[in-house]
């Protein structure tokens, strides 16, 4: 099958494509180049060092015969958008192209209004690109389990029976959203959805909790393959981080009372997930919703987990817990319906202590590259003067 | 108190600042002029001529001794948005700068992209303007009550209680909105309950019907201080087009079988729904939902009034359905939750036949000014070739 990852250069993107490729699809990737960009722009590196997009898809050809085709554009120039459908004429397309940074959309006005165009109106592009150019190409968008907030009750796939007054119907989840970055994935959510229902559209929406994991089978057969492993306070998700605070000894950062529970998944299940949605094509017209994720923990019981793991190891690991920056509730219900991805056939790679000293060593072995600075949260949900420059200036000396 | 009125040159925007003016407020209007410029470039307009903005202020100050302030700006070019604020520090802010039609939104790509960049970036403009100038300020923003779509289940004022598996939360009614414009309303909605969530902006987010109407008390002084009374396929509601076709012996288009229900409000009450919402302005952080209508019909419904109360003044009135150009339920379940404007003293003008008397007389009267090419409807939810362009060479003759 003819598979198009926009955003094919990120953290998940990459690995994605690697995947896909090594299953035998045809494979392009569609990336701006902007995750590297912030990197340029701050001076901050991912943990393991990453290739330029160009080289990685040389060296995945010198190994495995393998082509991963390149197309440098953005969602939200239409003309290179839509070259990219017209020459590459996808049969599915996996959409990563999104900033992914909740705390990044937080800065200030300026990140929140970037956030909201590129995500939206990029989204709105990829939509007319697949109406206009490919009408039969099946949509996997990447959502996040954070469009649904924390909600007193069960939280569904994408649709809740709601008997009201005697009367019934099967409606969208009501939604409720932690951040700038969170409502533009709820506001791509509802245009997907009204395009489906209009033009025929036939898509998936993977609403993914928290990625945690350093590579997958595919990146680990060569370091030139390697893809982003980031700890920073903007992009590192919280058992990212707390695996490189381990390796150093920083204490972890829990913010808050640390009651906050959220779903997760590991990159090699992210990965699987994907291709599953792939195989098994919506009809046309029709609006799927999968959450993906295996489990979910408080951000305590993930800290107690490295902790315990960490001391195993021999590491000194303390937890430290930080005025919460964020404006959300630390001590909530959460219990998710996640059965779709597991009747297509997910075996999920669960959080193991294997995998957590995985992460460490990894830390570890790279240590020399960690920078300190890029830890502490400095955006704040309430105060918009915390910004990237406050982070450089504190962490500075 | 000082109320700035964004799009306060508009439809509604305009006879809302004379209203506010009248009772005695410090007003001052936003305007980018973006719905005048689109009849410059197709050749439109409206059915009552207008006046330039600067006259029609200057009219009022002579006819009543207020001065209405003018800033030329737009919501998505934050130094002219700031700009305003923080010269004018409102302690209100009436929000009807947004591209207000749905079938607009759905002539293609580019009209579908501008509506949601003006719409939803414009108004995450609003919010940090507020938050960073003028953070007591109320914010009165104009959603549609074509956010909820037509839900099998009455539709309650911005919030519901769930009750599922056991358990119960009240949250924010489930939105299927009918197109990228009512799309952008419900961006909006999720993006300011955050906003008031986050940083303790008080708003209130009116779900506005379906408005007719051509004349307010104020606006009918002079004939300089008039609105403008759209009737064309692009920003003519049903049953202002209806009235013209009444008076020019066309037949009234019906989409459909005619079984679509809304809620409707006279453009009388509107003016008087605002000034009841910043009359009881909510706690800080509050985010409050009222449903902005007074009664509801199905479109033959609307249809069947005029044309009796066109056969009654003698005119020949007929209908015509056409095959319905939108994707939207056609015989469906309406029933809306409105209290709470009433609750704080809205007095409904229902719609009588005094008022279609007074729509079709008023189009009688300016008959040489209607342009039959603007009645029918060429933009199709389904197609995109479908645009103006094509309005004008199929009725040029």
């Amino acid at each position: 099958m003819r598979i198009l990852i926009l955003g094919g250069d990120g953290y998940l993107g990459w690995p994605q494509a690697l995947y896909l490729s090594n299953k035998g699809h045809e494979v392009a990737v569609f990336d701006n180049q902007t995750r590297r960009q912030f990197d340029l722009k701050h001076g901050f590196e991912s943990l393991l060092p990453i290739r330029m997009l160009h080289r990685r898809v040389e060296r995945w050809a010198e190994l495995t015969g393998k082509t991963i085709k390149i197309y440098s554009g953005d969602t939200t120039q239409w003309d290179s958008l839509a070259g990219a459908f017209q020459d590459f004429l996808p049969e599915a397309v996996v959409h990563f192209a999104e900033q992914r940074a909740a705390p990044f959309s937080m800065i200030d006005r300026e990140h929140a209004f970037y956030t909201q165009y590129n995500n939206v109106l990029g989204t709105l592009n990829v939509l007319y690109a697949i109406k206009e150019i490919v009408p039969d190409c099946h949509l996997v968008k990447l959502g996040t389990m954070g469009e649904y907030g924390t909600p007193n009750i069960d939280i569904e796939e994408g649709f809740i029976e709601i008997n009201h007054k005697g009367r019934t119907d099967v409606l969208p989840f009501p939604k409720q959203p932690g951040s700038f970055y969170h409502l533009s994935k709820v506001h791509d959510s509802h245009n997907i959805q009204f395009a489906c229902k209009i033009w025929g559209i036939r898509s998936t929406d993977l609403n993914q909790g928290i990625v945690y994991g350093a590579d997958t089978y595919e990146s680990v057969l060569d370091p030139d393959l390697a893809t982003r492993f980031d700890y920073d306070q903007i992009y590192g998700t919280a058992l990212n981080r707390f695996a490189i605070q381990a390796a150093i000894g920083y204490p972890l950062t829990v913010y808050g009372t640390g009651g906050q529970t959220r779903g997760y998944i590991n990159i090699k299940d992210t990965v699987r997930c994907i291709e599953l949605a792939i195989q098994s094509e919506p009809q046309a017209g029709e609006f799927r919703v999968f959450n993906q994720i295996t489990e979910w923990f408080s951000i305590n019981d993930v800290a107690d987990k490295v902790v315990r793991v960490g001391n195993r190891m021999g590491l000194n690991v303390q937890c430290h817990s930080l005025a919460n920056p964020r404006v959300e509730a630390e001590n909530h219900y959460y219990n998710v319906v996640h059965t779709k991805l597991l009747d297509l056939g997910l075996e999920p790679h669960l959080l193991d202590d294997n995998e957590i000293e995985h992460m460490i060593s990894l830390a570890l072995a790279n240590q020399d590259r960690i920078d300190r600075r890029m830890i502490l949260p400095t955006v704040n949900w309430r105060e918009a003067e915390n910004d990237v420059k406050r982070v450089e200036e504190e962490f500075a000396n």
